[in-house]
């Protein structure tokens, strides 16, 4: 069977625009089936960076912070918004210190993702750190507020189960983990 | 270490009423340590239904649809927005019938997440549907392009890796499958 084709763009405008976080486009789409939608909405974002940090001990550096879309504070990774002047490697390694104050280790790709390809521009690009420890103090923006929790990986599995992991890029990232190197004893 | 505080929202304010897929909408907020943001936009949605299906003979019921955010094609599980007049279980059993055209099975929930929990106010519910089986035909909306693929699991663990699988709620529930029940021989 053939796989479905790309749609076909009549018309775009801009809706709102807040560089460097994002830009809101409106798009007037042709299917292939001739169907017609006048007002297709699409977020175009930079991309985000993520870390799955796991320390010499085993031990999982996740972070706590109040999220305003949902309301709540859950469980996190540490990411950012990556800035064009470095690499995505570069990028993750500055969120993570300055979030956590966590360096060094071993770092690889882990996970590339989006948080909604139907609306999403972006890539989140996710790395798993192994070996890193505390290097420095968080050095925190002004809009962040961002307690750091170190926990083993029998408490991680507890609290994904629980869905205090609440974003799923996060989730993912630690689920593989868990898939790749089986579960915590 | 104390937990982080919500922030105090001063104003609110809707852009777009796209309802009833999305408003958007824009706060001004006070955050705990003094800080303020004169425009934090947030996306109110329904909330979403997923199905991790698999069959009886442990393949996985995906399916591969344009997701025009990011302009590409990818394995997807079956999805969609829930209706208010159905349980959550009944509108994930709806969407996985009208796009796959497979049912019946085991259903039980298997994760709540968020695409963005920044951003989005609402929730994704992705079920664990095992022992489904081929009912019906796919029943598609006119903006719908859906091409079914079931496909054994040491296949699903190929595209996985190979982030074919790139809305991150499916890659979560799809990796949660396999650190729980063990990745495929």
């Amino acid at each position: 069977m053939q796989d479905p084709q790309p749609w076909k763009v009549l018309d775009r405008r801009y809706v709102l625009d807040r560089r460097p976080y994002m830009m809101l486009r409106e798009d007037t789409v042709l299917l292939p089936n001739g169907a017609r939608i006048d007002d297709f909405f699409v977020f175009e974002y930079p991309d985000w960076v993520m870390t799955l940090a796991v320390t010499r001990d085993g031990e999982f550096v996740l972070i706590r912070q109040y999220r305003h879309g949902i309301g709540a504070v859950y469980y996190e990774l540490a990411a950012g918004v990556a800035e064009p002047q470095y690499s995505m490697l570069e990028n993750a390694q500055r969120e993570l210190l300055e979030e956590t104050g966590f360096g060094g280790g071993h770092w690889q790709p882990w996970i590339q993702a989006s948080a909604n390809p139907s609306t999403h521009t972006n890539t989140s690009h996710i790395f798993l750190a192994t070996d890193v420890e505390r290097i420095d103090s968080q050095q925190l923006e002004s809009t962040e507020d961002i307690v750091v929790q170190v926990l083993p990986g029998r408490e991680v599995l507890r609290i994904l189960r629980a869905g205090e992991v609440f974003q799923a890029l996060h989730s993912a990232a630690l689920w593989r983990y868990f898939a790749e190197f089986g579960l915590p004893g």
